[in-house]
C-alpha cells in the first residue's frame, strides 16, 4: 500500500505539533509521498514585505510578486525545513516543486470567471508517477508542496489538497494507494466546538447531507470534494483526521 | 564524461544571460549536474525585511534569520526558476539542496577563528554520488543550491563553489568527470580591465605566482583552490570561463 499524507498550513506552522507529526509520518511502513501547505508563513512574509495578501473564497490571489514569495516560502522554507527533519529521523525524503523532474504539470486557470493569477489545476495526466513510483522503490520518501509548473518555464500555485488528492489518483495507478488528509481537528465534526462530535464516515450521500444541514462548511467542503474525486479516482482508502492521529484509527473514513 | 557545471550570483541575477545559459547548459550531451549561487537575491530580501548582511572576508555571516532568507532565495526562488526555465527547454531538471535525499551532509563550520553562524562544509564522504548517478542514469539532471544539512534536522549554508568542487569530486569515484566554472568574465584574466588578456592555462605553479604578483586575487583565489582541490581529488577536466562561453573553448583551463 502506497500512502499520501497531507499536512495543512497549522500544522507546518506549530512548533510543538510538527515534530511529533514528522516522527509519526517517518514511522508509516512502505512506501509514502507528503504533500504540504504553509499558508501563514507566506502571509507573514508577504507583510513583512508590504505586498497586499488578496483571497477570493478562501483562495489566495497569485500575482507575480505572491508567486515569489510562496515559491521561497513553500518549496524553500517549509520544504527544506520538512525534509531536513525528515533526514534527522532516518526518513531519506527528497523535497519536490511540481517543476522538479517534471513532477506535477498544471494547467493555469482560466482569468475567467475569477482571475487568480498564477494558479494552476493539475489532473492525472499531469503527475508523473512514474518518476515517483521509482523514488519510492530506492527508498526514497518524495516530499512535495504545491508549486506546480506549466512546463513552458512558468511556476503555478495549486491548492495543497487538490495536489494530494490527484497525486494519490496517479499513485493509483501504480498501486494500491491510501489518501490521509491531517489537520487540526480529529475529522469532520458534527459541532465544530465539541471535540467528542467526530463523526466516523462520510459518505457521498452524508456529505450531501451535512452540506445542506451547514454542518460542513468553508474549508471543509472543497476538502471533502477532494476526496471524494480521489475515490472516485482509484484511491482505496482516504481518511481525514489529526495530524497527530495519523498513528492510530481515530478520523473521519470517507466512503463513496 | 560527466559533466558538472556551476553558475554563480551573477548569472542568475542577469535576465539577458541566464536564459542564454539554460540552452547551453541544456545542449551539453551526456549526464550533468548543475551547482548554482544567488547571493544578490538574498541580499535584497534581506534588505527587505530589514535583516543587516554580515560578511567576513566575502563570506556571508549565517543567523537563524539571515539561513531562512539563504533557504528561501536559494532552495525556493532561485532554484525553481532555473529548474522550470530548464523543464522548458526539455531538460529533466530536479532541484535540490544538500538534505534532499542526503545528497550533500555537512559539518557545521566551528565557532572559532570565525563564528560564520549556520554554515557547513562538505567533505568528498558527505556527497551522496550513488544517488546522484542514480539520478543521472535516469535522464534527470540534479540543479544543486548550496544549502546542505548536518544530518540532525540543521540546515547549513554552503560556499557554492566549494559545493561544486566537491560534488565534481564525488562524482569522479563514479565515472570521468569534467567541471566547469561559469561566470561574468572570460576566465582568469592577466589585466581585469582587459577583455582580451585571457590566461588560457592555469597551473599550480602558475598560481602561486599570479598571487604573488597580485594578478589573481578576492574571490579568484578560493574559485581556483577549489578548481585545484577538484584535480587533486580526481576530476579530469576543470575550467573557469564566462556563461556564455559554455558551448565553446574560451576559457581558462586549470591544470596541476
Amino acid at each position: 500500500m502506497i500512502t499520501v499524507v497531507k499536512i495543512g498550513g497549522e500544522v507546518v506552522d506549530n512548533p510543538e505539533v510538527l515534530p511529533l507529526f514528522i516522527e509519526k509520518f517517518a514511522a508509516i511502513e512502505g512506501p509514502k509521498l507528503l504533500v504540504h501547505g504553509g499558508g501563514k508563513e507566506a502571509t507573514r512574509l508577504s507583510a513583512r514585505m508590504e505586498i497586499p495578501t488578496v483571497m477570493i473564497e478562501g483562495r489566495r490571489v497569485t500575482s507575480r510578486e505572491t508567486l515569489d514569495v510562496v515559491t521561497m516560502v513553500y518549496a524553500g522554507l517549509v520544504n527544506k525545513r520538512i525534509v531536513s527533519m525528515l533526514q534527522a529521523t532516518g526518513c531519506n525524503a527528497l523535497g519536490m516543486c511540481g517543476a522538479d523532474g517534471d513532477v506535477l504539470r498544471a494547467t493555469r486557470r482560466p482569468a475567467e470567471p475569477v482571475d487568480y493569477g498564477f494558479v494552476g489545476d493539475v489532473s492525472v495526466g499531469g503527475v508523473n508517477a512514474a518518476l515517483l513510483s521509482s523514488l519510492t522503490a530506492q527508498g526514497i520518501v518524495p516530499v512535495l508542496c504545491a508549486i506546480t509548473h506549466d512546463g513552458h518555464g512558468t511556476l503555478l500555485n495549486t491548492n495543497a489538497d487538490s495536489v494530494a488528492s490527484i497525486v494519490a489518483r496517479g499513485m493509483a495507478q501504480t498501486g494500491p494507494t491510501r489518501l490521509v488528509y491531517c489537520f487540526e481537528q480529529p475529522g469532520v465534526m458534527a459541532d465544530i466546538a465539541d471535540p467528542l462530535s467526530l463523526i466516523r464516515t462520510v459518505s457521498r450521500s452524508d456529505f450531501d447531507s451535512l452540506k445542506e444541514q451547514g454542518i460542513v462548511s468553508k474549508g471543509m467542503i472543497p476538502k471533502l470534494k477532494n476526496a471524494f474525486d480521489a475515490l472516485a479516482g482509484g484511491v482505496e482508502q482516504v481518511e481525514i483526521k489529526h495530524a497527530l492521529n495519523l498513528d492510530n484509527t481515530t478520523g473521519t473514513a470517507i466512503t463513496l
